[in-house]
């Protein structure tokens, strides 16, 4: 079966916003048993969105949208599409009352224009969105299916994931099982080049791999399990200790398991990671559970009064040194006593490099019952990814605490 | 002058590849006078790519490609547009030489296969790679423009800036002039409304809202600066409190050049936000000068030692009260002595709501010279998303000292 992505939104035309729905959607679509044959955006505009659908209508079977099913002026693609394919919008009831109830509940009042997000073609299954008041549909018309989904990712991912897949799953031909393998610190090309015997499609599996940022992700497909589970072992073996764990698993969330299971704790002295660390793993829900504090000493004032961080070490090392970062974490300890302590400082960039601390020098310190290391690491990139591989490694230190 | 742009290759229609070339040559072809009105993504196949062309060549004065230009069987973009607009193919002695010379200079041995990369239509001018094989080509033709680039942003983003750019700038008509208006705590349809008047498309400027994340962005397309003026002055009038800047301004900016320029610093205790807060001012280069420290203080015990919370409030209040907030908020104050100190404590979810006290529920308190306000709020969204508000309107507090 065959499927397009029609991804509308004048954000996307004037380069304001990075399309990752048509990425998100052709990974889901693929490995569902659609072969995605072209991608296509265009701004908020009637007689485009028509002319664009009645084409894709003759060449596919499945069109995913998304974007413009807001409430405001330029929201058409709902109205435009039942055009295209001649059906009749009507009023759902239900969807009016999800949107009033969603407005009532955070006090806020709902606009004249909101009543247009309650207009569906008739047909419709309504996709509902869990996160925003525009819900999507799912229209299984005579010549073409076509799923509409609101454009922030945010909200699309899930009603997707929890709504449209299973229809999807009904519309193809028998369910197809996915199985995605995440692995970290190997770059793709090194994954593809290990399992470059393995990653042929053959009749009974597919073997691909893809990127998460920082992550790769090896995608396993076949309609039987029982290859799922004898090709999953068989790479669980070869990558074992970069293995992360299955589909949406990451590190973050990971180490709060690992701890939770063990009944550890953490804390954390974060310094060019500014609370990337624990802002990460706060977002997992049950972290209460193991994160006792992160200071983020930003100020070397800060590394002193709240680390005990010795004055002549900041002068004699620099904050970013091996130095420093094992007096912070032993500092981070001597104060929490928590069972994992991490510390991390480096240069973030853009400026502040030298020849001999180039941007990117990171050093991250942990301390546990096994005693106390420090990792030197030279991260390569801007500010924000410099950042943030600094703290996907600091995590991966404490997630290998406990398998080596 | 309208422009499409077409991207070429399999990987981007299985989702292997994040497709960032649109998103970058739509910004630059914006800002040098076209109108991107189209993105399309095709795989590499002759009949497909022929009648893409013969499609957009209809519609557009411009077609930028990439991908398709390697050695491989499957790269056929130019023989295509080739065939598309009826153009004679020629060998190219120079570029022919250029690749040989790429493969002695690296010691490696040219395949039979590159020979086809030194064909392009007579017309062409030559984009030369500095860093790949493929050459690129600038085709002006009767109908229709084409510059065609190698799929790699490594290698096109050098070309398109060193090469294609000047070869646009002689062929558009006059620079477009866009300027962002970036707003904060009003919702997108509410500014739609208020600027219904002046929203509508005149001959002499265009106004249009669009969402990143938590903000509204009005964006100002005009030739005329004297138009963009005029208009922005009148919209920073109407918005007033809630304008954080123009173009790429966001509140984390705009916190730190604020206590920059007024050499104050400042300090944080997250607790449901759990360090994203400094994460996104530490995100912000030079924010060094302002940060002092940030103390996630999540668990109750680190509340209490960190920022002196009396354990009577934690258990009379709960953590996620206004007392706590307050105490935080002083707590931090008598520690840290920073001029801003922000305090914020709230119920992230999914668990832990109650109904007094429902997931969303957040206490943000800010202390500065002008005294101590605690602020209460009810956020809305999935447990990213609560924190991620919560963060803005912390970073806003600050903002409003300095405006209000």
């Amino acid at each position: 079966m065959k499927a397009a992505i029609l991804t509308i939104g004048n954000e996307l035309l004037s380069g304001k916003t990075l399309n990752t729905n048509s990425q998100f959607l052709s990974v889901q679509l693929n490995s569902l048993g659609f072969e995605v044959v072209k991608h296509i955006t265009i701004e908020d505009d009637e007689i485009n969105i028509i002319k664009t659908i009645d084409e894709l209508a003759n060449d596919v079977d499945l069109i995913v949208t998304t974007g413009g099913l807001g409430p405001t002026y330029d929201d058409i693609t709902v109205a435009s599409i039942a055009k295209s394919l001649e059906c009749e919008m009507i009023f759902f009831e239900n969807v009016m009352k999800d949107i009033k109830e969603k407005f009532s509940k955070y006090n806020s009042k709902m606009g004249q224009n909101n009543i247009s997000q309650a207009y569906f073609p008739m047909e419709s299954i309504i996709l509902k969105n869990r996160y925003g008041t525009a819900s999507g549909m799912f229209l299984k018309h005579e010549k073409v299916s076509v799923i509409s989904l609101p454009g922030p990712p945010n909200e699309n991912i899930p009603m997707f994931n929890e709504f449209a897949i299973p229809l999807l799953q009904k519309m193809g031909n028998g369910k197809i099982i996915i199985k995605d393998i995440v692995i970290f610190g190997v770059g793709e090309s090194n994954v593809e080049e290990i399992l470059s015997k393995e990653i042929q499609t053959n009749g009974n599996i597919r073997i691909a791999t893809y990127i998460k940022p920082r992550y790769v992700i090896i995608r396993l497909t076949s309609k039987d399990n029982s290859n799922i589970e004898k090709y999953s072992k068989l790479i669980l073996k070869i990558f074992d200790k970069n293995f992360v764990g299955f589909n949406d698993m990451n590190l973050e969330k990971n180490v709060v398991e690992l701890l939770k299971k063990r009944h550890l704790n953490l804390s954390l002295a974060e310094s060019c990671t500014g609370g990337m660390i624990s802002s990460m793993i706060v977002n997992i829900p049950g972290s209460s559970e193991i994160l006792e504090r992160s200071i983020v000493t930003y100020s070397n004032k800060a590394k002193v009064d709240e680390l005990n961080v010795s004055t002549q070490s900041l002068e004699t090392y620099g904050a970013v040194s091996e130095v420093v970062a094992r007096e912070m974490v032993e500092g981070l300890y001597n104060k929490t006593k928590s069972d994992i302590c991490i510390s991390i400082t480096g240069i973030a960039g853009p400026d502040g490099g030298t020849k001999d601390k180039p941007v990117g020098l990171t050093y991250i310190a942990i301390k546990s019952s096994k005693g106390t290391v420090v990792k030197k690491y030279n991260f390569f990139g801007d500010r924000n990814t410099t950042r943030h591989k600094a703290a996907l490694y600091a995590l991966n230190l404490i997630r290998l605490e406990f398998i080596e």
